[in-house]
């Protein structure tokens, strides 16, 4: 006997595999394939500065999460941290990313991504379509420790990524040091001693012209 | 003051980046790059039938656990699994992917995976490095309720996403149905639940001629 609820899970699980081709505006590090199985990869190039999607940031993420949990400047409760940044970004399977310069873009975003979270959220079961879209609402709202951490790992990641990359992505999008200060400044608000260190590799990025 | 701790900790994150050029035997099911930034993607084609890489296979165990947990034979610590299943590939950024069904890269593959736990659980402080090294040596002894739950997600991810591509993989391994269900049937030791569901998809999978 298969339960109606696996089938449901299933489904929202599925459907959470497209979260694997939402690019995102950051580049990864490495710059071309890797691994035995990739040299049988028919008709594959080697691919140099892949942009990232949207699951291998979540991954990401969760291991920063993971890692990083002890610089949060108030006690974080890990689990519940590593669920909402699995989960934040889910909505864009449906509402796409939003690049955090894109001032047009932001205007309805709120509104395209109440309405993915009504319809992605609600392929689970109701106890975890609750669990999870409250997770997400909080994540939104940034107004708890856990919810403050999450967001510090989210402007964290792609900035370090970036710094990597020699400000690749801010050169593209002509991001002013301002910009990235005012976005990035809110590390502090979940993690003072991350923004410190990000505050010092920001300030060296603005010496180096990468910004 | 940045302390040294916090450098390490940011070098294995920094590392754990490559599980993004990581590529498995395993097909995603979107077909075509989505999302409006893709657009912008220069010098971007459409991927048809891409892989999935360690990262976003990382992400989607994640979420398995997640959804799924209910389902475990026995009782488990979901945060412990998490955190198993993120990092249960990251030796495969020094040993690479071993298909499966590959008999031979089997015989090597121990021995590749300890020098690369060595190297890259190494990286961390060592409180950190001696927590993820035990949960990595766990996830490969399979012998606690949360290594077999582990365990059952990771077989059951990449045939599910398998069976929804029509069987492709097995094709082109020439896996027969015995090899198939002589792996799989291990699902059953972390979730009778779901290898039932599974053990099903396969015998549908056998009648449709996918193996």
């Amino acid at each position: 006997m298969i339960p109606d609820k696996l089938r449901s899970q299933l489904d929202f699980l599925l459907e959470a595999d497209k979260m694997k081709s939402i690019y995102r505006q950051t580049y990864i590090l490495a710059d071309e394939s890797r691994g035995a199985s990739m040299r049988e990869f028919e008709g594959e190039r080697e691919v140099h500065h892949r942009r990232e999607n949207d699951a291998e940031h979540s991954f990401h993420l969760a291991l920063f999460v993971m890692i990083l949990a002890e610089y949060s400047n108030e006690p974080i409760d890990v689990l519940k941290t590593i669920k909402m940044v699995i989960v934040h970004d889910i909505v864009e399977i449906d509402a796409g990313d939003t690049y955090c310069y894109d001032t047009e873009g932001y205007m309805t975003k709120a509104d395209r991504e109440t309405a993915a979270a009504d319809r992605l959220f609600g392929l689970l079961p109701p106890e975890q379509e609750r669990e999870y879209r409250a997770l997400w609402e909080e994540f939104e709202r940034t107004d708890t420790p856990e919810s403050r951490f999450a967001a510090a790992v989210d402007r964290m990641q792609p900035m370090l990524l970036n710094y990597m990359k020699g400000g690749k992505s801010w050169q593209e999008h002509g991001a002013r040091y301002e910009q990235v200060y005012d976005r990035n400044k809110h590390i502090g608000d979940g993690s003072d001693t991350l923004w410190e260190y990000m505050h010092g590799l920001l300030e060296n990025a603005r010496e180096n012209g990468m910004l």
